[in-house]
């Protein structure tokens, strides 16, 4: 493993000027998940905590609920040229009782979560397979710790500093700790192996933490989200028609363009409680001179 | 059509103020593509420039090289519970000769272009498939000009300065022309969009063009470039490992970090012609001040 970046020369042109430098790059490699012998999914992601990916992913499919559906997950071989481990091809068995997704022929290596032609269809799909409906949780957050989570997300992102080149999801308790920080070349990627170390710690489902991501909040998101019972997702970005009509009817408070002190409440906001910290929402004497 | 924006009710929090206002989003629905009454992929998209989107994707896939190779593209029957057309599942009819797609049952449904398990796989299976490969062009382009391009795209997306939450695809000539522009949901959708423009229009190989997306460049971007004969690709932000590695192989000239005056050029360079813009390089001395 440790082949989340690689090195490369590059032409740097600044103005008129042009010089020839090695740069670091994020690593994007192919992952083939089978379960039963069957190819399930094929994503490109970056490598490293491939079980959790695919735990993750397992729960956001609906395949498993806890850890204790999964018996296995070990490297098979997929070879390269030379006849090396790709370390790119994951054999999945699943417990007894488990059974094998369903929809495995309809959706062969899809790596999307877009499992419907209708909108509502799919909406209607995915609340009735979760295992861990948003109902009753008493989680919430002030405005303030929220606020504070996408800055704690960027400032521990290793590879990002190191490539520019990577989204991050992190998981954090309600008053702002970070649990599990991932980075990966795809957005979906990087919270399923947040969700997917979450599950193989036992921690699913996950009523009392807060899941932040660095982009946009799409479908996908939202729906990885509800699968594991993250009653709160914030973005720092813009989220989609669609994630905010899921996160309205699955019981998700989803928040977007957390930048500053300020945000945007698109469904069940009473998760969130406004607090004021004279530090972000004051500006020092010095810094409005 | 016209739903690539939706409004909705948001919460917005700055400091300890709250004002619930209406805000506009980017619509997010799913796409069922059906060849010869077979579902081939399903993608979460903007609605819009579907049809374009359908072309991009077949050339992208190795389905087709040109226009000729499609017969009929039209909307069919998928309803919502209203018995409303949800024009979200396109069926296409292939000109005849023209063979389906013999990696159906391999990759049903797939939307990504992961198109093997070991990278090198993959890059040979491009290579192989393109109909258009870069030898022998000529194409270049100036510096000043390639800089300035990603800062047309970014004033030209109308979606974009609503919703907050677009990625952008957009094709320009060797002098800087914007030729064509899509925005979407998707970045993969917005380069499977402006392709598909071109192919109807029938412009492909793409050979003196220059594409620009507004994220990060990925094995996938680069993939539909070549696969579309377009010989220069610029991102704003950083590609992947896997992207530069098939640039390379490709004979693909990839540039990342497109910002200001400044360019990382990863691969086949010949095609830059490095030159100094006063107006870019030089602050004015009332800006120095």
């Amino acid at each position: 493993m440790g082949r989340v970046t690689a090195r490369t020369p590059v032409v740097r042109i600044s103005g008129d000027r042009v010089v020839t430098r090695p740069d670091t790059l994020a690593v994007e490699e192919p992952l083939e998940m089978r379960v039963g012998g069957q190819v399930l999914a094929v994503t490109m992601r970056t490598p490293g905590n491939d079980v959790d990916l695919v735990h993750g992913f397992l729960l956001s499919e609906g395949v498993i609920g806890t850890r204790d559906d999964v018996s296995v997950v070990r490297y098979c071989d997929g070879v390269d040229e030379t006849g090396a481990n790709t370390y790119n091809v994951l054999d999945i068995a699943l417990a007894p009782g488990v059974p094998l997704p369903d929809h495995t022929t309809d959706r062969n290596t899809v790596v999307s979560s877009a499992c419907g032609v209708c909108g509502k269809t799919s909406l209607d799909a995915v609340r009735t397979t979760t295992r861990h409906p948003l109902v009753g949780d008493t989680t919430s957050v002030t405005s303030t710790v929220l606020s504070a989570m996408p800055v704690t997300l960027r400032e521990s992102q290793r590879i990002f500093e190191r490539t520019g080149g990577l989204h991050a999801a992190g998981l954090f308790t309600a008053t702002g700790e970070l649990l599990a920080l991932r980075e990966d070349v795809g957005r979906h990627n990087a919270v399923d192996k947040v969700i997917g170390w979450a599950i193989t710690d036992g921690r699913v489902p996950l009523y009392d933490t807060i899941l932040i991501v660095s982009g946009r909040a799409s479908f996908e998101l939202v729906q990885k989200a509800v699968m594991a019972g993250i009653p709160i997702l914030g973005a720092v970005s813009a989220p989609s028609s669609l994630a905010v009509e899921l996160a309205q009817e699955s019981g998700l408070t989803l928040a977007g363009f957390i930048r500053g002190d300020s945000m945007n409440i698109y469904s069940h906001p009473h998760r969130v409680e406004v607090t004021s910290d004279s530090r972000a929402t004051e500006p020092t004497v010095a810094q409005r001179s």
